[in-house]
């Protein structure tokens, strides 16, 4: 009996189609043959449909994406000089609402030097790692404020929320996660000597949890820290897990020293499986390479291993990330730079079973 | 007539007194022979006193500091996993209390890659940045509460305050010092797409001020991307400007990679003159390796240099720079470790006139 798996996906903007179009090539070929088969619905969401009929993420589509098993997403945001998207109006209605509305609590963003990647760091070491990053609090919630704008006497407020109810799953996840990896270490990342509400919450639930967890060594890093140690001996980590705003940040400069963000792949997972995760690269729309076939495909094709072993399909996962380890591996080895397509091309020959 | 400069020095906790001893040997070097002297009141403040008075920062202590014409400041903070010490006490009490009563505004933070220093990046260019963050508002604030703690209810905000005041005159001075330096370049850092009521009072009193400085070019980088620049291409950069929490995350990461955050020094500055300014190396106070002479004091030394800076003292600024660079070069020629204090003799030596 086939499996068909629902997949909503959400190319966006920017190099978001192309690289999403390599992405659903490989998840093809990695089923093709099997007892699983994708049935796609792709939604036209971004910048340009936003200008066109200044509709952003209605509630039609959101019940539409909610009937998926899963979402694969490309980019969002148009060009950040455009007036008429300041202030991260796609982003926000778009991206933010999906993680909010969808409750990806959990914000899942590997790490690891792969062979043949030039980092700009000389000596990397061995890194593998992973951020499991809080996905629906924190500075993200949307509940700032101002008064007399514009004014000399203008304030602008933003609130950081964090309940005890959504750190304690995320940090429950991020110790599983530790338990089912060999190193067995986790590390709490947070400012708990000046967000003294905030970081004594993680803090305490971090130790609570980790009664539950004695074999898993634990230590705490401030955040300014954590930057130094990514930079100095990023070997060291394990799990990392912290909360919506410190995350965003570690994980760009942990996809800066594995040699590019532009392998950098991530899950917006809602475990408790009541709406679909979401599976999308870490970087950015790039507007300004955008329809040249420059961008590099391998962090949306690497988020579809993620979503592989989301939907129980490990094998898939597997072939996935051995295939592109194996390309990324013969890059140095080309002359030329290869086109977005041909990078899909080469890895999807190489998932076919 | 000699000036007198009435300083206070504040050692601090753990490797804090070493390097402030180290420093205060080369401040005296530095002017030993001509029209300055220095008159230094050591404050015993820090961890130790805490724990056997329970005062942090008494009143008294206060306005005795507020009576000199600058602070040196060596490091605060104890042993983190010391029970008493937890939620960051000594460094809100003591280091941000000192910020914000004297209205240090300006916390800047300059870096640059020396001939000689090993890099963990393999290839950082010519690195020569300073970082303005921003010293009396942000997340810094301490407006943050709780309720139910200790429940599964609990909720746990932090408050990011900023106002046009706050904001306009980091950003003038920012830009008032790009206009000094030769790459007449400034890089708004801030998190616009998601903080949009805080990132869109930073964008536009940016945008306003730079109407008066249309000889510095401007752009902008979210907090997120400046990291992946920082790793990538650290030379792009001349002046950063950005708010309290983002500073202290980037200029972390700045230290790191220009070969150690024992080489990165700090100004905490009241630009007015209403308040001392206060001098410190942005490390901590490393316990674990405290009294034992290890500790590398050059960022305390440096400290001294933005500190006769500060008080129109170029002449000895650019002394004790120099000295410091040259006795960088020389490190890797040097068979073994140096001690903190003969490091220091090293730089005073060079120093005297
Ligand atoms: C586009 C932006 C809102 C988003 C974030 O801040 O979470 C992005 O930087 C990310 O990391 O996925
Ligand atoms: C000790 C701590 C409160 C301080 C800060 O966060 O500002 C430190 O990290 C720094 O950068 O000076």
């Amino acid at each position: 009996m086939a499996r068909t798996v629902r997949l909503a996906s959400i190319p966006g903007d920017g190099i978001g189609p192309e690289v999403v179009a390599e992405a659903l090539k490989v998840l093809r070929a990695a089923v093709d043959g099997g007892e699983v088969e994708f049935d796609v619905t792709e939604f036209s969401l971004g910048a340009a449909r936003y200008k066109a009929t200044g509709d952003i993420l209605t509630d039609a589509d959101l019940d539409a994406i909610k009937q998926h098993d899963a979402i694969l997403l490309g980019a969002v945001g148009g060009d950040p000089r455009d007036p008429e998207l300041r202030g991260g109006i796609i982003e926000r209605g778009l991206l933010l609402k999906l993680r909010f509305a969808l409750d990806h609590y959990v914000n899942l963003r590997p790490t690891k030097v792969y062979p043949g990647v030039p980092s700009p760091l000389s000596n990397p070491g061995d890194v593998d790692f992973v951020v499991v990053r809080e996905g629906t609090e924190g500075p993200y919630v949307g509940n700032g404020g101002a008064l007399r704008v514009g004014t000399p006497a203008e304030i602008a407020n933003e609130v950081s929320v964090n309940t005890a109810y959504g750190v304690e799953r995320v940090v429950r996840y991020a110790f599983d996660l530790a338990q089912k990896r060999p190193a067995h270490r986790l590390t709490l990342v947070h400012k708990t000597n000046v967000l003294v509400f905030a970081g004594s919450l993680w803090q305490r639930t971090v130790d609570a949890v980790s009664v539950d967890y004695p074999d898993i060594a634990v230590d705490y890093q401030h955040v300014d820290a954590a930057t130094i140690h990514l930079v100095a001996d990023p070997a060291r980590f394990d799990v990392i897990v912290t909360d919506n705003l410190f995350g965003d940040i570690l994980t760009d400069l942990a996809g800066a020293i594995s040699g590019g963000i532009g392998l950098a792949a991530s899950g917006n997972i809602n475990p408790d499986g009541t709406f679909p995760s979401m599976f999308e690269p870490v970087h950015g729309s790039a507007p300004d390479i955008a329809g040249q076939q420059k961008a590099d495909p391998t962090a949306a094709i690497l988020s579809t291993a993620l979503l592989f072993d989301h939907l129980g399909l490990p094998d898939e996962a597997r072939r996935v990330t051995e295939a592109v380890e194996a390309d990324i591996e013969a890059r140095s080895a080309l002359a030329g730079a290869r086109t977005t397509s041909e990078i899909g091309d080469a890895i999807a020959r190489a998932v076919s079973r």
